[in-house]
This record gives C-alpha cells, structure tokens and sequence, in this order.
C-alpha cells in the first residue's frame, strides 16, 4: 500500500495520507450543500464530469451523478459494459481519451489493484476515486464519517468495529485510514480468511462479542462465493457467526448506530429486519453521499 | 388484480380505479402540451426525476426522458442491465436508495407482477408505472386513449378489439380499464392459450371476423416462445390465424384504424406494409407518448 | 458503393461525393469552435439529438455527445445492447420511433452495410453517420483533415499512407474520399486478403518501405479474429510486417506524422512506446474529433 494522496494535485485517490484538516474541511463543505436553499447551482456551469465505472455501480454512480448536476455541470456517463473496453482498450486510454475531449474532472471506478494511481500521475485533469479493487473508496469513507459525525457530533474517540470481509474491502480500509486520521478508534471482525493481514498493525481483530459493543458497528456486505468451499456452509452459517442478527441488536448499546456501505445482503451480514430500524444509518448514509460528493467534485475542480 | 390506484397519492400505478374525470384531465393537459410555443419548459427545473428500468426498453425510456427534458427536469437513467442488480440487490432497495438520495420522481419498469404496489406504499416519492409484468402499463393506455380521442373525437361508445397475447399484456389490460371508464366498449381476440380469465367478466372475446370491425383493431406484440410448442407450428401460422394481413385490413371499416403498442414484429402480427398504412398510428402513438407522460409526471410532481 | 452523400439534404452519410467546399467549410467552423471563448453555447437550446448505436462505442459516443453538450442541445443515447433491438426490433423502426418523438437530428452507427443510405431516404431529420459497416466513417475522415490541416497548413499534395486492414475499414474509405477531394496523394499498404478491391482504381497498394515514406502515416486497427487462419501466426507476425515498430517510426521523415483512429492495439500496429511519441497525433484527433462534430451538428440543424 503505498501513499495514494498526492497532495499537490486535486486527485482524490484516497483517505490514506489525507490531513485531519483536509477531511474535516469536506465534511465541513458538505453540510454546506446539505442545506442550501436550491436543489441546483451553477457553481460548475460549463464544466464537463466524466463517469467511467469499468465496474458496475448503481448507488455510487448515481450520488456522483446528482452531485454533478447540483454542482451543475454537465455529465458524462460510462459503464464498461456497453464500451470499446470490450474490444480490448485499455482503462488508460479510455481515460486518456476523455481528457483529450476536454473533461474537467473524471470519477472512476476499476478491478484493477494499484492502477489507478499509476495513470493518476500521466492524467491532468482531476480524478476521483469511486472504489478501486481492493484498496480505496474514499468517498464512502467520508460520508460514512460524516454519517457518524451528525450522530455523535464528535469522531474524537468514537468506537467503530467493522464487521465482515475485510481482506477484500476497499470500503474498509478508506475508513480505517480516515477514522483514526480524526481520532477514532477501529475494531476489525472477521474470520481468519477475511482478514488482512497487512492492515493487523492499525487495528486490532476482535472478537464478534466485542465487536457489536462499539458506538458504530459497520457490517459490510460478504461476497462467500469469493472464498474458498467449505469455508462457511451456507449464508446463514455466516449470519449466525458474523450477521447483525436481531439477538445481536437487541445487545448493542442504547446510544449505538449500525452502517452497512450497501448493497446488502439481506439475512446474511444483516437481518432483514433491522435494515430500517431505528439504529440503522442505511439510507441516511446514501442521503449523505450527494453533498459529500458534491463537496468533493467542488475541490477537484476549484 | 386489486386496485392499484391510490387516490390519495401523486403515484400513477394504474389505470385501474382512475376515474374518468383524472384520465380526461390528463389528456386534456396532453394536449396542451403537445401545442406548447416552445420545446423546453421550466416547470420542472431543479427536480430530479430517476428512470428505472428494471427491464429492457426503448420507446417508453426515451419517451419519458424526452418528457422529463422538456419540462426542464434532471433526468437519471437505470438499467438493470448495468448495474448491481446484477449481484442480487432488490429492486426495492434500489428505489429507496433514489429515494434518499433525493430524487423528486421515480420512472420504473419491472417483471414482477405486483412487486410495484408493495414498493409504492413503502416509497414517499411519486412513482410512476412504465410497464409491471402483466399487470399494467398506464401510460401506453393514456396514450393509446389521446390518439383514439384525437381521431374519432369521443370515446364513448367506440368499438375498441385488442388482439393477441391478452393473457401477457399488461398493455391490455390497462387500455381496458381505462376505455371501460370512458365509456368505450372493448373486445378481446385471442386464440385458448393466450386468454386471461380474470378478464373475461369484463370484455368478451369474440372470433378474428367480428374483431377487424371495431373502430379501433388493436394488434399485441405476440412472442410465441412463451407459449407451449405446437400452438403455432410457425409464425406464418400465427399471422393467418391472428395477424392484421393486407386482406383483414381491406376489409375494415373506412373510418377505422390500426394500432400498435411496439415494438412490433413485422410479417407476424402485422404486415409490413401496414406498420406505416394510411389507418396505421402506430409511429402517431409513439409520438402521442411525449406529451402524455409530460401530462402525467407533471401531475406527479405537482 | 452508391453515392451516399444526398446534397439536397442535411444528412451526412459520407464524405463520398462531398465537394471540397462543402469539407473545407467543416473544417473552418471546426477552427471557430476549437477556439470558443466558452465552453457551452447556446446555438442549439431546445433542439433534441438522438446518439443511437447499434454498434458498441467509447470514444464516438462521447466525442457526439460532448459536442452536442457544447452546443447546448439536449442529448439521447442509445446502445444496442440496453434496448429492444434484443427483443427483435429492427433498426429503421428504432430510428423511425426517435423521429416521432420529435428529436431534431440523429446520430447513427450501425453494423449492416448499406442499411444507412436505404434508412435515410424514409426518415425527415438529419442524420449523422457515426460509423456504418465497412462504408463510411466521415466525422473521422474530417477530424483527421482537420488534424493534417493544422499540422501542414495545407492538404493539397500531401502523401497520406493508410496501413493495415483497408477492406473492413470505413475509416480508410471516408478518408480516401475526403483526402482525394482536396488534393491529397492517399496510398495503402495492406497484405493481399485485407486489400479492398473496388478501391484499387482509386488509390495504389504500396510496399510498408514505401508507405512509411508518407508525410502522413496512418496506422488502422486490425482484428486479426476477422481472417482466415494461418494468414499471420501471431500479433507478433503483424507487427513485424505491417506494425509501426520504433525501428520504422526512426526512418520516417523529420516533418511527419504518425495517426491512428483508435482504440489502438499496442504492439501490433503500432508499438507502445510510439502512442504518445512526439510525432504522434492520436490523442490530439481523438481532442479535434469534438470541434468537428460540433461543426457537422450545427450544420445538420441549421
């Protein structure tokens, strides 16, 4: 893992190496676009936002996709799916392309580990990371942290347990960088195989007993069909060991708020029942992406 | 079938329970729409409206997105075909997901029957339906009224024959619940297999002779591979059975005409040489569209 | 090959039968637009463009679309692969829906030879050809004139060789056209199965010694996939013989250039190491594509 933020430059790669005062400065921003009189601006009149998601995305695409418009600039979308990708161009001439058309800023999206920051360097126009195999999706990190910033007021100290497949979350590690950056404290949970080991020294593994005792338990969607057979023998094997289940619920503290970066894996990581109860920030949190987005396509391009 | 309409809610979830004055106002609002002095209106301007197509589409995509551009709005495009629902994300979640992120109106498309009014009663933003399973398809039928009204004046009293696959279409149904309440009479032709029982206390069907006498025949996209093998040895076998040929057309009233919902399939339903004939609206209908989907996400978002 | 290029209309399907005023002033808006003191006009507020691809697209589809965007239209895109050409429906339908809907001008790529011309004749508003089988590519063939324009001031007696697969290429046969127009010497280079010969009266087959001796050195992507077995063992056998290598790219002249219409297959038509070399001008088309296509749309709609 290398540091990804380049501080002389608008990209946004990562939280890994972002200032305390950087993040809180977009989380700052973003409760400024949260409440602003009009649903659209012109502060990006005339610039152009290009969406390249080689991987598929409804949620993210779609909070970069308002944002861009509120910010009202004009929107370019690509999914790999329906592109040349297929006749074998590669992700950094598409890229390259774009630039060369004019865009302002790009957000992206990719399988590929490390990429990224390697056609950061030979790309000007701004990037925006919007998940990059398993390394980074700081966007989720920050509205995740300003989800628990609006409930607890303060990050200073917080307790957060990430529950789940850590190994390969990019979700997961943009918290973590970003969380103790503002003085959080981060738990892992998972079983051996879903562990990372390069990420033991920045926070500790603990036990599911512990884990749901923290101030914010994040559950993160599990992909089983990643792992290898045998591992557990069914979804609901891994809900009754690693799944926020009602019993669990019902132990965690009064004051306690559950996350889940979503998609969700109903019944699996999360009982369906406690999607929308009364500790979830589910939905709270992709409410929040829009003005979080919005704060971070404003600095690309200021 | 219960009644999808909820009269208390901007929701446009079928034609079924509209009264006739709600349908009447949306087709006089049509109609204004389509005599409006300029393309592009402001009347939507700063609203988010989400097509979500759950399905695939291309006439009824475009013709919303036509709509929601001219009437100034934000328009968001979804298809399922790219996205995560892919990896198994419901369809509700997805709506809610818009939801939070602060869409003002959601455009959707779905196969399973009866899914859309349990999403409509959890969903605070109007919803409007473009086509659930086989159960509606309201702004077809809206539509399909305004060009019928647009060519005969009145539609009480008009003799109205829909021909096909009744027991698959959702475009049937909602033409019929709709004509029912304006005081047109409706006919269903259709061979055994393709009959919806459920419907035969509401129109009668009668043999292919007396159908083409209607003063509106309107044809069905057949898809024979949903039916058992051996109810049509091939498609010529279907055509003369149940297709509109140049001979049935010679023999239709003068004054009558010919409608298709389409995508059609030519030679099969219908001849080639009557998609564009002198009492074909077909390519008028998809025209009609524009202005009746203006007429009904305006009164969503009103 | 027929004419293609109907005079009396604002269709632009080739650059066949195009007069050298009819390109050169193109070419002359382009230069205006390039230089446009903003970046959105408002030239087309309230006009409509269809981008309707039946054929997958990266770099076209958004070169249209930014230049729609510039010039302030509302813009519609269609891929194929997302729409009900799956369930069947023809081509010409499609396009035939988009005009009833009230868009002003359509933008169209498609597989079938022949089909555009046959398709433009029934259909009322302009249509842009954006690629069609192996016919015509005319808004490539007018970025890479603009491209040698600004590199040599001038086209008439300029050497343009075009090397690789000219029989699949609509890229070669547009160029061909608008090159000859103006007075440019065209050549080809190409092994005997990717040789067209309709062409051969029109431009002579040169050895790669001789093409690479060209003011201009045009490199054409080759799928290999698309000819018989055995023709070469490997990229590799390709490259060797119709690539262009570094050792080739050392013997061109000091005032030439190297093009390529792109997406590139590095290291077989042309080695890594020379796509963004100094001579190149790759990224630069893909840039002057955008101005170019603001110029054919303004045109269509004016």
């Amino acid at each position: 893992m290398t540091q990804l933020q380049v501080a002389s430059h608008k990209h946004l790669l990562g939280t890994q190496g972002m200032s305390a005062e950087e993040i809180t400065s977009i989380l700052d921003r973003a409760a400024y676009w949260e409440q602003a009189p009009t649903k659209l601006s012109n502060h990006l009149n005339g610039k152009f936002v290009a969406n390249m998601f080689f991987e598929n995305s409804t949620r993210t695409r779609f909070s970069f996709e308002v944002a861009e418009k509120r910010l009202g600039a004009e929107v370019l979308n690509f999914a790999a799916a329906v592109s040349s990708v297929q006749k074998g161009e590669s992700i950094y001439d598409t890229v390259k392309t774009l630039e060369s058309m004019g865009i302002d800023a790009g957000v992206i999206r990719m399988k590929p580990n490390g990429l990224l920051a390697e056609i950061a360097q030979k790309i000007k126009v701004p990037l925006i990371n919007a998940g990059d195999g398993n390394s980074e999706h700081p966007t989720q990190a920050l509205l995740d942290l300003y989800t628990m910033r609006k409930h607890f007021g303060e990050l200073r100290g917080l307790n957060v347990s990430i529950i789940g497949d850590i190994l390969h979350s990019r979700v997961a590690r943009s918290n973590l960088w970003a969380l103790k950056t503002l003085g959080a404290n981060v738990s892992f949970c998972a079983p051996q195989v879903m562990q990372a080991p390069e990420l033991a020294a920045h926070a500790p593994y603990v036990s599911m007993e512990e884990a749901i005792k923290g101030d914010v338990v994040m559950m993160l969607r599990v992909q089983l069909e990643r792992h290898e057979e045998g591992l557990f023998k069914s979804q609901e094997d891994y809900r009754e060991a690693y799944g926020m289940t009602v019993k669990r619920e019902a132990s965690m503290a009064a004051h306690a708020i559950i996350m889940h970066p979503a998609p969700i894996n109903r019944n699996v990581e999360i009982d369906d029942e406690l999607v929308e109860c009364g500790r979830s920030r589910i939905f709270e949190q992709m409410g929040n992406g829009v003005p979080i987005r919005m704060a971070v396509i404003e600095r690309a391009l200021s």
